[in-house]
Order: structure tokens, then C-alpha cells, then sequence
């Protein structure tokens, strides 16, 4: 059976998440029907990043085994075709060795989490951002932000409900832009990392947003970290704010 | 009775544009009914941009007379409570002279229209953006525009029920911005003029839009433009790419 791996978008506020879940609308199970259209009975998809629900994605990928061969045009023509009118759309398709595994392949996922700082409802970009009433103090979030780089036992910003066998990642990257924002202020945290354990991106999002508003000395961040408790961590923020924006593996399957 | 200036963001899909319409939900009437809540009668606003069905704002200007006066943050506070749960809010309130008026002192519009080039559905930015398909060439685009700036009759590139009294306008900026998106490319088209003609952004951007296309050449739009008839248009783009996105005034009412 032909392997094919999929970029996907979408907007994840309609979802429970990416993974099935009977009686609940999840965009595993809008894919998978949508490819059920397809093919003479519903595939398996099994995605890099199984994100919560809310969560937005601009660059999740998943893999699939078909029955027949696919032009990969052609198929990411008839599953958008068939995914409407959820808000999921396949904006990429290749076809892939059969030891290339969505999840198990991925040497890298990058995540962004938009916060938009300012005292008027957000009603543009409503469900896209996470909206705080307060300003935010960039170099102390960024001063905070740099004590979470590098390997560490993440334990205290990992739900408590998180299956990975072990606490100890790597965190790449967690830069924050400053943008423009009409009327206020936007900061993207922009995170990176071999993987991710279960809300730690909210987590450490949430956490940064407290040194941001003054709540939290930045030093706390790195003190948080050392204490290796759930309890130590800060608020994990809102799903709305954050989307899976990339997937690295050892070679790009859509050749960009 | 003292008077308020309102800076305004909305979303403009729900409603039937800016001008209140008998039956029809209007950004007008929304903002009208919430300022009811806060004074004995509703008091009537005026707008420095009438926008269509559609269209959104990030910067429209408006003023209200009041019966009493208020502290603007306190004003803003209220208006936004009332105004839930239409996409709607007010990002600034000042106390202005009795002599500003939000439509007749302005001195200058500002639009931005953001066109996304690509195959797959545009799901999370869907309403926000107009999706083409095919890729657009920038510098032709950029070419084309170029021949619209400047003091022109521009009967091509306007409404038939349009109600201005001149179709001549000075256009003193059309700059198109090229942006990352997605598994695609991302064009923001900003206009900018003392006022505009009913659908004159969007009769432009259509245009332009054939040109990037490859269907027009970049010299067919001075053709156009020279022809001072509306049937030499390209054809109009659809309303929700469109943004309001601000509005000068020879001192700006909120001290920005």
C-alpha cells in the first residue's frame, strides 16, 4: 500500500483536538471521513503532533496508507474537496517510503502562541489570540524565557495527565516577537523543540505571561523549573493563542 | 453636549457594512444601540468611511453627541460592555471640539487589502482574506498600480451608484507588500488617499489582481484608467479582504 504524508492546516476552535474521540468532532476524524470518500474503506491517519483542543495548526502533518496509487495533486485535490466545510484543508502532499512515520519521524516540531496585550475586546482575530487586558514587559518575559533553554526535566510545566515516559526535553528555541498590533501590542513566543510534552507550551506561555504583567519576577521562571513540581508552574494559558506551526525531519516529504 | 470621537475595530461579515439599513444588521446600528444602553435616547454617529457589506476596520473614526459628559476610558469601557457579543469594539475614546466631525475633517483614508495566493482553502484565515489561486506576479502588479497614483478621473474604478460628486480623487499611495503564508504567498495591497470612491479599492485590487495574474497586461491599467468608463474595469474584488485601517486628521483626536 502506497504511503502518502499530508501538511495540514486548521482552525482548531470547532475541535476537541486532533485525536478521535468517540461522539466528539476531532480533525483526525474529518480527515480520516474525508478520505473514506476515497478509498474503499476509512484509513488511519496518525499525525506528528496531537494537539488539545482549540489549538490551531498551520503546518501538522500525518501519514496514510492507501489502497492505489494517488497523482499526490490530485489526492490533496479530492480530500479538500471532501473535507468541506470543516476548516481543514491539505495544503501539501508526497508521496513517502513506508518507513516514514508522521510522528516517530520527526526530529523537530515548532509551535507559536500569539498574545495580543491590550484593554479592548480583540474581535478581529477573535479565537485566534489570546487577549490579556494588561501591557507586558518584553525583556523581563525574554529574561525569564532564556532559563528554559536547553535539556532540563520539565516537570513542572507538563499537565499531570502527560503519558511521556520521561519529563527531560530539549527546548531549541523560545523566541518572543514584538509586533504591531492596532491599538496594542503583539508578542509571538516562538518554540522549538525535538518534542513536547502535554501542554508545555501553555504552560511555559502562561507561565511568561505572569514575569510579562509583573506578577513574577523573571528569576522565578528558573526557580519554577528547578523545583520540579506542577504546583510551582503559573497559569497555563488559553488553547486559542497557540498553532503547530512546523514539522522538521531528516528530509522535508514535501520538498520545499 | 459634549461630543466623542470613537476609533472602532469590527469584523465585518455579519453585518450589512457601516450605513444603517431598516431590517438589515449594521456595524452603525450596533454601535447606536449600544450607546442607547448608556443614554436617555440613542444618539446618532457619523463615520469617516462607510463601509460595505463585508468589509472590516481596524481604524474607522466615528463621533457621537452625548447628553453628559464622561471620562473617554470610562466611555469606552461602557460602549464595549453594550456592544457585546457583536464583533465590534472600541479601541479609543476621546473628548473632541464641537467643530471635529469624523467624515468631514478627515484629511486622509487608509485601506489595506490582503490577497492570498494559493491552491488549498484558506481555513484559518477565511473572511479575513481574498484567496486566488493562481500565483501573481508582483512586479507586474506593482507596474499596473503605479499607473493609478497620483490626480485622475477614476470613473473606470468606480461604482455606478456611486454618489460622489467628482470622480476625480488623488491617490497618494498604492504600495504592495509581499508576505510569507502558508504553503502559499500573501499580497497586501495599502491605499491610501484623502477619500475614496464608492468600491474604488476593490475595483483596483480586481484589477491589479489580473495583472498579477498574467490576464492584463501592467499597461492596460493606465488603458483603463485613461477610458474613464466603467465597463474598461477589471472586475471587483470581493469584500472580505478589505480593511479600514485608519483615518488622518490635521491633529490626531487620539493623541497617539
Amino acid at each position: 500500500m502506497p504511503r502518502y504524508a499530508f501538511l495540514i492546516e486548521y482552525f482548531g476552535a470547532p475541535f476537541n483536538g486532533w485525536q478521535r474521540q468517540d461522539g466528539q468532532p476531532t480533525v483526525q476524524q474529518a480527515i480520516e471521513e474525508a478520505l473514506g470518500k476515497i478509498e474503499p474503506a476509512e484509513p488511519r491517519i496518525a499525525a506528528a503532533g496531537r494537539t488539545d483542543t482549540g489549538v490551531h495548526a498551520t503546518g501538522q502533518v500525518a501519514h496514510a496508507d492507501l489502497t492505489r496509487p494517488w497523482t499526490p495533486y490530485r489526492l490533496q485535490e479530492a480530500v479538500n474537496y471532501h473535507l468541506k466545510p470543516h476548516p481543514v484543508a491539505v495544503t501539501a502532499c508526497a508521496l513517502v517510503d513506508e518507513d516514514f512515520h508522521a510522528r516517530f519521524s520527526a526530529r523537530e516540531r515548532r509551535y507559536t502562541f500569539r498574545v495580543v496585550s491590550r484593554r479592548a475586546p480583540v474581535v478581529i482575530d477573535a479565537g485566534r489570540v489570546w487577549q490579556v487586558r494588561q501591557p507586558l514587559d518584553l525583556e523581563a518575559m525574554r529574561q525569564g524565557a532564556a532559563a528554559l533553554i536547553g535539556t532540563h526535566d520539565f516537570t513542572t510545566f507538563r499537565a499531570t495527565l502527560c503519558q511521556a515516559k520521561s519529563p527531560v526535553k530539549s527546548l531549541d528555541e523560545i523566541s518572543i516577537e514584538d509586533c504591531d498590533y492596532p491599538a496594542g501590542r503583539e508578542f509571538r513566543f516562538h518554540l522549538r523543540a525535538r518534542s513536547f510534552l502535554h501542554n508545555q507550551v501553555r504552560s511555559i506561555v502562561g507561565t511568561l505571561e505572569r514575569v510579562g504583567a509583573g506578577a513574577w519576577s523573571p528569576e522565578r521562571v528558573a526557580d519554577a523549573l528547578a523545583a520540579r513540581d506542577r504546583a510551582a508552574c503559573g497559569p497555563v494559558s488559553p488553547p486559542q493563542g497557540l498553532s503547530l506551526t512546523g514539522v522538521g525531519y531528516p528530509s522535508d516529504p514535501f520538498n520545499r
